[in-house]
């Protein structure tokens, strides 16, 4: 299976923790983890490496120097690392067709062959919204050049790589950052949000985008079921989306000790 | 190590993740499991010794028939069970000289070599009170033969079986209990904090009975020290009190998830 990370050097230790889950979780599968990065250091990327490699699986490094994206335009405080997932399709191997990105605050708690496997013809991503936010974070967005009833989340996408080669054009991105930039909030995910909502396809967000603030929310609407139980043995990838992380001294919400339990394992020397 | 475990059928399930947990969490270890029991059935026993042998440890049934504690007296709905940790030493073969009971309520994240290597000389358990709720049900009980200043829980127990065998009296046990049985409320706990509460080494709550429902109180009073990472990398039992247990569906407290996570592992086919 291919995993696409992007990756700098604050973001080391969720990005083990993450990757550990993920292959204690699929004992089966064999991964290649593409890592795209402009910044890292030598001794950095060669720990990942090696990290990846004592547990059976492959690391490709991908370094996009400066010199790539000199034409786009650049937003408030981001760099231009808020176009590698949207233009990752350029920097992979032609010969791949699909591939997983995942942010490094997610841990992975169960097998996820059956994502891969999903069919998405058709579609340049999969993807999942979060039903309790999508709302709130169209308006916050306040853009919607085309029809766009959900708002996706970014940090877990299935690629068609051989669709976005064909379909994703560099300048059409760069054109509406241009113009938009301004109100971008979380750039790269807004982008691909208003620009290819239509070729989303949807996921299970409490499968595949399982965010711990909406434990309440997704226990509600499914009548109890969908409780703590239901995602230990259900969920694929908890995202700990928001300012406060479970790596932090101060996080104060669900699934923290699930989490820590991970790193522990993930760190341990 | 030898461990001692009381069962009826009710709590098979989460002895299976007390045993798992132990297990997975102590890996050079080999152990003996001892279980006393009354009412199992034949089916039960021959599953929990294929469990325990699937996994590399040992399991000892001792069966208590009803022609024990005959001169016993009965308290309220409480079984004669609750005589079971008191006098195990009665029941366990005479060249042990050590054993740990646990309650099958708690989860074990670390090793416990520590603890099995304390020096219990002189003493004839050790074992944790909860500072926080000790003084509460010293009063409840409102029984103080000798001084009496904690509330031991005894869920975890380090047994010092030979000092045991020389200085518990069966009788005087019997004979306590038929003075104050309408007073007692959690009959074996306090029968060793009414009479053995001297002979009782401390242990560190925090290490050894952490009570998820005082996460708020240990992290205060140690300056936000201990915290979900402390107790992750530290804690070796997580002893789920209260009448709310992690494996209902209605638990709402603190390392639930790390629970199921357990649960998930022990359980599957």
């Amino acid at each position: 299976m291919n995993i696409l990370v992007t990756l700098n050097s604050n973001y080391i230790k969720p990005l083990k923790v993450m990757l550990h889950s993920l292959f204690v979780n699929n004992q089966e599968e064999a991964f290649t983890v593409y890592l795209m990065h402009t910044s890292m250091k030598e001794a950095e990327l060669s720990d990942i490496n090696q990290y990846i490699v004592e547990r059976g699986h492959r690391l490709v490094v991908i370094t996009v120097t400066n010199d790539y994206f000199q034409a786009a335009p650049v937003v408030k405080h981001y760099t231009k690392e808020m176009y590698y997932r949207l233009l990752a399709f350029q920097f992979l191997p032609s010969d791949l067709d699909k591939i997983v990105y995942l942010d490094p605050d997610i841990l992975v708690i169960n097998e996820i062959r059956t994502l891969y496997d999903i069919d998405i013809s058709g579609y340049l991503y999969a993807a999942a919204y979060h039903e309790v936010a999508s709302a709130t974070e169209i308006n916050k967005l306040r853009l919607k050049p085309y029809d766009m009833d959900a708002y996706y989340n970014s940090g877990v996408l299935v690629m068609n790589l051989n669709l976005q080669r064909e379909k994703i054009k560099e300048q059409e991105i760069f054109n509406y950052v241009e113009e938009h930039k301004k109100r971008l909030l979380y750039p790269d995910q807004d982008i691909i949000n208003a620009l290819y909502s239509q070729d989303i396809k949807n996921l299970d967000e409490v499968i595949y985008n399982y965010d711990p603030r909406y434990y309440r929310f997704y226990k509600a609407v499914s009548s109890g079921r969908k409780d703590v139980d239901y995602v230990i043995h259900n969920t694929c990838f908890i995202h700990y989306r928001g300012k406060k992380k479970p790596w932090h001294k101060n996080y104060t919400g669900k699934f923290h000790s699930i989490y820590k339990h991970y790193e522990k394992q993930a760190l341990k020397e």
